[in-house]
This record gives structure tokens, C-alpha cells and sequence, in this order.
């Protein structure tokens, strides 16, 4: 194998699969990065074995010649330390050769690397997807359905199914939902799909955090291939695979309540700053960052917070609109924290059924959209 | 106590003294940031009881009012809590009042804080400190002088004299040192001093480290003012106080070779990223993070290192001249890189007497600023 790359395109690529590898593995040939010239391009691989990573760089874009090919070949180099080599290597491209069996030399000017490699041949296998059943989302949607669900789930072990995110595909529909059981959040999206398939999926939260980081932010449509036990996204020049979660998610949509007691319209921005001042001083004993939230007369919100041995804090909020019952309530600052950065639009409604209800969190007139908390007692 | 305060001014003397407060102090008060309002403006203050940091808003500056007074007095406040709340106030200024005893309340729009103080009559006095022996430095040479040599002070405290800088003040010159033993740095700068006073201290790294900062980059002149166990500076509007060290720093003048072997004239960045990228495989057992330097012909230097299980590096930069004999040494990468760092110049000189000798690196046409590391025996 032998080659020479431009290194900005190189270090990008490296990056990239760099999020699925693992510094914890047990399997010692994921440690490395898995790289494969052909007379087409480069691809470099990497794996923890629940998510997989491919980098694809063509020898040729937009006229720019990447890479050029002496002889095709792979190799596996420790990702560790051939991530910090490409990066401080000092000129715009970099050549790359197995010159002995494993030994691989990286040149790039005066500098000359020789690292051990690993053999190719032991790198696990991608999964093999088959074609069919392929659906489009824009990548800006696939990083928004992301965002506004995955910091939803729990990150306790001990319901593990609620540690992924929930996608239902049904009639050229996807759903998303995250919940830790206190807290939920949903999203949809239309889907541009050939097929009459359904999937009811659950996603490992971390998967979709490392997809996240690694799309760009463009309108280019993502391609989503779902199997059995494996989900593939694939994008220009990347492959992304992720194992899905084992079992059958709750059926959350019981929990949703279609009434309301308590409708208030508030300014995002300005609740979000109350909350976030009042949480300061939320560390009373057993509910720490608990805030108390209660309705007064003219459309004002209060909400307040006290820490015995150091202070309290009230802070007030001119809302749109309160309509229905008064209410006092208290919930987590951080949990609604959470959900109101989620949310889109200036404005939001907030749904209460009574105060030890669940309650619901939307934009103005978007239906597609939904955060839930529940509430804690302490009135 | 009332005043109302510009709420950027008040986040900035906040951020500015809590420099001086350890959240592992064991004097209570201390915890918190004493404020003194008098007919002139706000006093803040911070101090860990090794160094103290005073910070003051006057009511006018430049013709915009910072500061207006209702009543003059004092309180402390936890200053944990107190920096979090300045932070996200909502509006421009912020209005605190003492209102019972110790019960203080900050308000700005519709946020209102009740914070429970401190006594301010238990906080500690400032040193007083005689105006006499006052000298000058411009606020950018003092913080080159301590950029410059407090990374070489020893973070091990068995010689707790070493985790200092040694300043030395003679004949209108300020000449600072700091060692860990195995590397020294020295640079000295002209002072403006009306006085023949001679001095010889040491000023622990820590405190030297925060003052850097909080001065900001100007040329204004920073006052100084030495006592017996005391460091005082005072640039506008802030005092910054630092306990000295106690004890003799050693005799470092006798270290520095006055004579060399081989002189080599190299360009500092050049030589600092190969430096960089052969560290990265400088991991042999006994001695991490050391690489081999050897002259070569026609004014080449190589730098190389070797980890056995991952492979090897060779670098080669072109000097602009080698003179004198040829030479193999060792040395700590990081050593090197922290020295090239503090160095100002394009180009730089190594003068070498020997491969088991101290070496200096100055710039070139320069000799306030010198950099000395001791080889390691490899070759």
C-alpha cells in the first residue's frame, strides 16, 4: 500500500472515525484505525464494536485531486497515536506506505514516521446492509430529530431500553422519543420513503451523540437503512453504523395528557433566564434544583427557590397569557432547562393538568414537537 | 449598606478577586468577598490569606456613572454563590441593599436575591504597606517577565523554596529566575526606581500565575512595593497582594556555562514543531518524553525518539548555522517545547558545552531573556 493524501481532508476523516473508537476495548484491534486504498480513494474505519465508522476520501472533488495512488493495500495503525501524528504533520499533503509486512512509514517533508501496524485481515467486518427499504431525511432534520430528543434518556442502567431513543417509522412518518421516566420528549418529522415498511426501533442514546457531532450542517438528504439489529446512516463520504437496543420500548403515548387545567404562553428566552437564576438556589435537602413555579394575578409567573443556610430567590415573569385555573407547582429546573433549549420559536405554551400532573411544553403551532415533565411535590 | 452598580463592571471585579479565593480554605470568611461601599465607589475583595485581591468600581469613570451611592457600609457575601448570581442578572445594573443585620438583597428588573452575609468586621485586614521603595514596570513587561519564567518553577514542594520566582532588584534593574533544578529560566528588564534599595525575594508561582490574569495587556505602569514578607502591585484600580517565600533561593549564576562548544542558530518554530512531533512518540520507559538531537552535515539537525511497541520518528530541520564540534545529547521534549514558548524572536541560539552539560537558549541580539535545560544521559 502505498499513497499520498491531503492532510486537512486526512486529519477530518481521522477525526471522524475517531468517535467510534474506544480507549477502553477489550478487542485490541480496535484500537487501531483501518485504512484501505484502492484505485478509487481511501477509506479509514473505526469501531467499539456497537458503532461503526467509515470515512471515505475520493481521489478526486470539485476538480481538487485528494489523493493519489502508488499501490492499493490496507493497513491498521494505532488510532491513538496516528490521530496526533496526522494532525502536527508540516506539509499539505502526506504520503503514506507499508513498506515491510506491518511496518508503515508516514512522511510528510523532513518528517518520517515508522509505526507497528496491525494485520487488516483480523479488522472485523462492517455489517453487510442490504439495499432495500432505504429512506430520506435532510441532514439539518436528522441533527434537529437528534437534539431535541437524545438528552432525554436515562443514563441509569437499570431500565436499559430507556438509555436509547425510541424511532417509529410509520406511514412515511418518524417519531422520535426519549424519556428517563421523569421527563419526555418527542419529535417528528416527515420522511421521504418508497416503501410501505414500518420499524419501531430504539437507538443507543451515545450512537446518535457521536452521528450528531459527526453531520455537517447542510440540507443534503441523510440515507437510513434499518435491519434487524443494526441501523446504518449514510451521508457524502460517510458510513454510520450503529447496533440498536435489545427489547420492546414503553408505549409512552398513554402518559401524554390531551387536557389541560392551566394554559400559559410565555417568551422562551425569559423564562429559560428566571429558571436558570432561580436554580442557583435550588439545593434544598432532598429535591435539589427543584424550583417552585406558581401563577399570580396579571399574567405574572413567579418562580423561587431557597437554600436555607444561604439565601432564597424570586423572580417574576410578565407571561402572554395564563388561562384556566391558578396553579402552584414545582419541577426541576434542570428538566425544563433542558426542554426549553430543545424547543424552537420565541413562544411557548405550557399545558398543566393540576400539580401533580404531568405537564407539556410546546411551541406556538407546532404540533410536531413535545416536551413533557413531571412534576415533584413539595406544596 | 445600598448601592446600584453597572452590572459588566460588577462581573469583571468579581471575576477578578475570586482569583484570590480557594474553595479549600478552612477560615470560614474567607469563603466569601468582602464589598466596602464608601462616598467614592465599591471595594471587592478577595484572599485566600496568601494572596489578597482588591478590586474597586469608582462611581465615575470617563464621564459614565458606575456606581451611584445610597448608603455607605460593608458586607460579605459567599462568594460561590454571589458569582454565579452577578453573572445572569438580566439587566444593566444591579441595585444591593443590606437590609437586616446580615441579610443582603440583590435586585435587578424582576430578580430579587436574599442572600444570607457574613460579618465583614470578621474579614481580615489587607498588609498595610509604607508607600516607600515604590518602583514601576509597564503592565506588558511584567506580564512577559512572568510568562516568561514561572513555568520552570518545580511543582514538588520538597524544596517549597523552588515552586517560587526569585526577583532581584539592583542597580535599576529587575532580574527574575525561576528552577525546578533540571531547567532554569531568567529574564531581566530595566525598572524605574527613584530609590538605591536592593532586594532579593521569592514570589510563590501560584501567585504569580493569577496576577498574569487578572493585569491586562496595556502599558500602563503597575506600581510595586516590597516588605519584608509582603509583595504588593498596584495597577488602576486593583491591589494585588502576595505572601513571600521564606528562605534563600540559591545562587543560580554559577549554573550557566560562560563558554560553549557548539553554537547552533535554528528558527524557533521550525525547531518547535519538529520537537513537538517527535514527542509524540517519545515514550521509552525510563526516561517519557526525552528526544535525541544530533548535528548532521551541511547545518542539519535530526531529532528522533522511539516508543519499541509503537514505532519511531526522525526529524530533520535545516538550521541556519552550526558551529563548533559535533554533538549527540538527549533531552526533555517538554522542556524544550515550554522554553522555545517563552522565547520572543524568529531565530534562536543553543550554545552547547557537551552532551552531558547545560545548554542555553537565548534569542539572537538578545541577553535579557535565557533558557537553560539539563541533558539526559541516553547516547
Amino acid at each position: 500500500m502505498k499513497f499520498s493524501i491531503q492532510r486537512d481532508r486526512l486529519i477530518q476523516s481521522v477525526q471522524d472515525v475517531m468517535k467510534a473508537i474506544s480507549s477502553r476495548t477489550t478487542i485490541p484491534i480496535l484500537t487501531g484505525i483501518k485504512i484501505v486504498a484502492t484505485n478509487e480513494g481511501v477509506a479509514f474505519t473505526g469501531s467499539d464494536s456497537d458503532v461503526s465508522i467509515e470515512s471515505f476520501i475520493p481521489k478526486e472533488e470539485d476538480g481538487n485531486e485528494l489523493v493519489e495512488i502508488f499501490a492499493p493495500g490496507a493497513i491498521v495503525l494505532q488510532a491513538k497515536f496516528f490521530s496526533e501524528i496526522v494532525k502536527k504533520l508540516p506539509m499539505d499533503f502526506v504520503e503514506i506506505e507499508v513498506i515491510n509486512h506491518l511496518q508503515t512509514v508516514i512522511r510528510s517533508g523532513k518528517s518520517e514516521f515508522n509505526l507497528n501496524g496491525l494485520d487488516p485481515e483480523e479488522y472485523p467486518h462492517l455489517p453487510q446492509i442490504s439495499e432495500e427499504n432505504v429512506f430520506k431525511i435532510p441532514t439539518d432534520i436528522v441533527k434537529n430529530l437528534i437534539r431535541q430528543t437524545v438528552f432525554a434518556v436515562s443514563t441509569s442502567e437499570t431500565r436499559p431500553i430507556l438509555t436509547g431513543v425510541n424511532w417509529k417509522v410509520e406511514s412515511d412518518r418518524l417519531t422520535c422519543i426519549a424519556t428517563d421516566s421523569h421527563r419526555l420528549a418527542m419529535r417528528s418529522a416527515a420522511i421521504d420513503f418508497v416503501n410501505e415498511a414500518k420499524y419501531n426501533i430504539v437507538i443507543p442514546g451515545k450512537s446518535l451523540n457521536e452521528l450528531n457531532k459527526i453531520l455537517d450542517d447542510t440540507n443534503e438528504p441523510v440515507e437510513i437503512v434499518i435491519t434487524e439489529n443494526q441501523i446504518l446512516f449514510r451521508a457524502k463520504h460517510l458510513l454510520f453504523f450503529s447496533r440498536l437496543l435489545e427489547g420492546n420500548y414503553p408505549d409512552t403515548s398513554r402518559l401524554i395528557p390531551t387536557e389541560s387545567k392551566t394554559d400559559i404562553v410565555i417568551n422562551t428566552k425569559e423564562f429559560l433566564q428566571a429558571i436558570d437564576r432561580a436554580s442557583l438556589l435550588a439545593r434544598e435537602g432532598r429535591n435539589p434544583n427543584v424550583v417552585k413555579f406558581s401563577t399570580l394575578t396579571s399574567g405574572i409567573i413567579e418562580i423561587s427557590s431557597n437554600t436555607p443556610e444561604v439565601g432564597k430567590v424570586v423572580e417574576q415573569v410578565q407571561s402572554q397569557s395564563i388561562e384556566g385555573e391558578d396553579l402552584k407547582i414545582s419541577f426541576s429546573a434542570k428538566y425544563m432547562m433542558d426542554a426549553l433549549k430543545a424547543l424552537e420559536g420565541l413562544e411557548i405554551r405550557i399545558s398543566f393538568t393540576g400539580a401533580m400532573r404531568p405537564f407539556i411544553i410546546r411551541p406556538i403551532n407546532d404540533e410536531s414537537i413535545l416536551q413533557l415533565i413531571l412534576p415533584v411535590r413539595t406544596y
